[in-house]
């Protein structure tokens, strides 16, 4: 997207983390974290800015926010397009990188995969103020992302409302029931008819088209990995909802699993959500994962705690959905203080 | 399928129901029932036969059995091919229209839809009886299906073991957490997009193709119709396990499905499942409904409970299943007692 | 669809042919022919009826035409309705089996398939009249049909305008350029994968479930059995469109499809067509062949060649349109001359 | 993909183009040019590298061939590991933007779309030659592509063998008979529904989805801007092959876009052919668009014009195919000199 507006920078840095070294998924510890800086952070030298970590969905990884597409702009070609037309104030971007084996990490930490939380909140946030002219505090830092991103941007706003002052949640995990419960029944089979977990595994790595049904297989896998973690249980330290000798489905084991859902976590942590400068919340009406639903339950019980949010609904399903990134990064900017360019 | 092979006779006729006059949901109380009568019917004026119901799967009713395809033969074809290789006993098949507005009635009672369990019992096998020559005692009598007609022959072998001797059940329903729970939040969508239960249906009903998606929704409000009826509940009398408002999921009304699934009714039913002079169950490894693990889950609650049963897996999914029935009816035959052609 | 309207009779009569006994392709030669019979039939025992043959489309045969399906009635229960509300008149229907081993025979004669053509002109019409009370004369005498059945009626109406006085071609093959040519690579890869011909043939009819790309590649093959048979090519006397050694497109064999397209054949049968009391063509506009686009194509030629005929599209695709005969056939019953019956 | 192995690094710099300036599509005449930089080039400030243009495939441009995906890099990442691992000589790699409002430019000039032809040779080459320590001359620079980008790469290795010594094809546009013509029926019923040219191409732009129907007629509309352009057509100066009133084949415009074919552009280059030090083709299989029957044409036909090549197949179909590039480059980049790393 050359054109004649001013643009920011990208700066892709490797960022090496402790608290990833030696994860048991086998996971790198050094990650890849784009960052972008806004089209005044060079001409500007002693300014400082708002910042606000994107978190990717699941499957995805900060580099991807990067990726290019005729038809839909990235996440920095957005950002200078909206301060170019003075829609949103200028901000840093920290694009992190908690993939895993497993498709992803709900930036949560896991025995399972590794301390994804602790990474973001104890290892990113300083280095990132450290490296870049941020304004290094709550108040003007913020946390979004879409789908698994819009969830970890929930939990971070819950349990580190003293680290983030602002969160956006697009199309987030919420109401597990609905979003994940459904296809228990397909990865149950999925897993049997590899003949294991390991087999699975070592199948879909090795196919080089990951198919729809077989993404769909990860994300439970992904999501029990993240949720339900057992260091006791072979051979990857997670336990499944599901018997897989039987096919019967766990309810202690999913029992673990809702008490990450938002639904029931917001009641836990209400002081914290109470505290945001700005809590967004959206969904699409057509999200494949009915993520729809879990938004408008989320709401109802944010307003039944006396938790101010904004939540919105939008005509559009669960995928390629980035350009809301256009509708929620100027409300973050402006609860972060980060003050509008003129036109 | 012509050929030179001796074949039986399809005879379709009206039979009028008193319990169905009236139903609920509006529904003939007149229907089509076309009769299979072996080859040998005419020729030996004197002999009686077994009889089975064949019952059809939701959406389906008895005169979809006779439907003509040419690479997948209709019942009535395949009996006549079995009956002239001599693998299959000559037998008396019934094939029932119990459809209703909601997609079918899984052959119950439900004041939501009416009176089809009854219908079966009480009043189609004794014109079956009266009509043709039947041998007329449960011990030449059988019951078998597909899909929600599997279903039903499971419930009749479970509750009218008086009546019938031999159950088959091709992927039926069990495992209600599995096969339809997954649907709910679909279903939920599905009828806040167009408003409502009854602009849904009027939309349904008007659309000359009814596509994939808009079966799924039929089908949970089918079964709500039979699993959870409610004359009190505007504007169908049926109770659904979702809160249409708020998308929140009813564990009461779920409880009252659960009431009628395999799973849990088989214990409720150990003497009468014992009674039977077989009870064949099968299911494909890949069907989209998740049935095979409800059939292991049930083969397995079998075992438990000491219920003697034939249980086997195919390499296939739900649909277009019809040539299972080349290996049921050969067994249900030989049950029923019905005496193989010499070839 | 059991209702109290008065309805008419089906009878599935075996009919001997001996035109096609010994044909090419192995199929039989005695066919299953449904008859249907309207509801004045039986108790007025002298009158006379117009007669119409109703051809089936691609991998159809005449026993289709009676496949019942709850929202999609068949089309002896459609020609009740409308005879009871008084919008079409009394009509017998003759419903042909000209299936074949390669999918159908267009209703043409072909070294490689058999004499289709012959068989419906010389031996189903006079056994429709020696069998039923006919108006036997080709002005009471109709043909229509669907996709390969509206060719096989255009075809008729062309060639056989002294025995079918009225056409109606639903969504039938024209324009060969464009509803075959386009699948030409798909077929010449799918034969190549399989190891040739009958290597392909085998598979396809040895797979229980027939895939849609499948009957892609059948369709061609089915399409060159009829249009560009030669009994000098093994294995099944037929030449294709492409060279399955090299790939590529052979344009004198493509010729001699051609010679087969309506919109060729129109210009050598312009008497014929004139002829004709009905020649009714309509197409869906979202035709999944874009057979709508031959349909213009071809009502252009017909207006240039002075032909009177009547052209309509509606807003649907190829598939399950047979409640479009309800607005063809009460044209063909009135050019029939059928009397409607009082309302 | 953070590992240690040594990464080469990747710039992306504006490159303003004299003879895209004013083009008729409206299209920016300065575009974003990723270039990657092998890994010894920053250490070895003297040392000279061969350089390939790798080529985009339709709807696509440079800076896509960075984009990120967990299973499947990017191309810079598989460089650095092949480089990593010996198996390919290090290279620069030049990513052009040819991208139009019509989804492409074939890397050919066109009155509709603009000069990329010119553009590559004339502008991007000398750029590349002038910004970086490439290995200046013909004997040292290659030019690859997928799909469009690999048309791109035969027309360039035909029409400029002066400046290329090495050419891959990868899935390239081959036989328009068969990759292009069976959509233009689909094409001219889309814009037909839509109204028009311009009223489908303001939809298409206006869509936040661009759905796989679209772009396939999106395929057609850049194929003829590219292959048939006429500045005299409104609205947009392309002549189409259809005749979008009556929906008729075109063959005086076919004929232009069969000019372009390489099947027939082969005989006209035959000397710049065989003076190429590598001509690599190759196609999956299961190819959607039939390219690798269009591939085998085009093998046959270079091996009856003499002209030495490498033509290969693998079993896959067309999309992400973008591991094909660990087949080709190691070889572009021997043909082009480039030494091997020791392991």
């Amino acid at each position: 997207m050359t054109s004649d507006i001013a643009r920011g920078r990208v700066i892709v840095e490797p960022v090496t983390s402790d608290v990833l070294r030696g994860n048991a998924a086998g996971d790198p510890h050094v990650r890849d974290v784009p960052v972008y800086l806004p089209p005044s952070y060079d001409r500007e030298p002693s300014r400082r800015y708002p910042v606000v970590l994107v978190l990717s969905g699941f499957t995805g990884r900060g580099r991807m926010q990067l990726n290019d597409n005729p038809w839909s702009p990235s996440l920095p070609d957005r950002m200078d397009a909206m301060i170019a037309a003075g829609t949103c104030g200028e901000l840093i971007l920290v694009m992190p990188d908690c993939f895993t084996r497993f498709g992803g990490s709900q930036y949560i930490d896991s025995s399972a995969t590794g301390r994804y939380e602790t990474h973001l909140v104890e290892e990113l946030v300083p280095w990132a103020d450290a490296r870049f002219r941020t304004l290094a505090s709550r108040d003007h830092r913020g946390i979004a992302g879409k789908s698994s991103g819009g969830y970890g941007a929930l939990v971070h706003g819950m349990r580190h409302a003293d680290v983030f002052g602002a969160v956006a949640c697009h199309s987030g995990d919420a109401c597990f029931d609905y979003c994940y419960r459904g296809d228990l029944p397909k990865f149950c089979s999925a897993i049997q008819h590899a003949g294991g977990l390991a087999a699975w595994l070592k199948g879909f790595e090795r196919a080089i088209h990951k198919k729809h049904d077989d993404i769909a297989v990860l994300n439970i896998l992904g999501m029990a990995a993240n949720y339900s973690p057992n260091p006791a249980t072979p051979p990857f330290g997670i336990d499944l909802p599901v018997d897989l000798e039987t096919g019967a489905f766990r309810p202690e084991v999913w029992e673990r699993w809702l008490a990450h859902d938002p639904l029931q976590m917001a009641g836990r942590h209400v002081d914290a959500l109470r505290s945001l400068r700005l809590l967004f919340i959206d969904c699409g009406t057509h999200d494949e994962f009915h993520l729809h639903l879990g938004a408008r339950m989320l709401s109802r019980r944010l307003r039944e705690l006396g938790i101010a949010h904004h939540h919105e609904e939008f005509e559009d399903g669960h995928m390629n959905i980035g350009y809301r990134y256009e509708t929620s990064l100027p409300r973050v900017a402006r609860a972060l203080g980060a003050p509008q360019v003129a036109t």
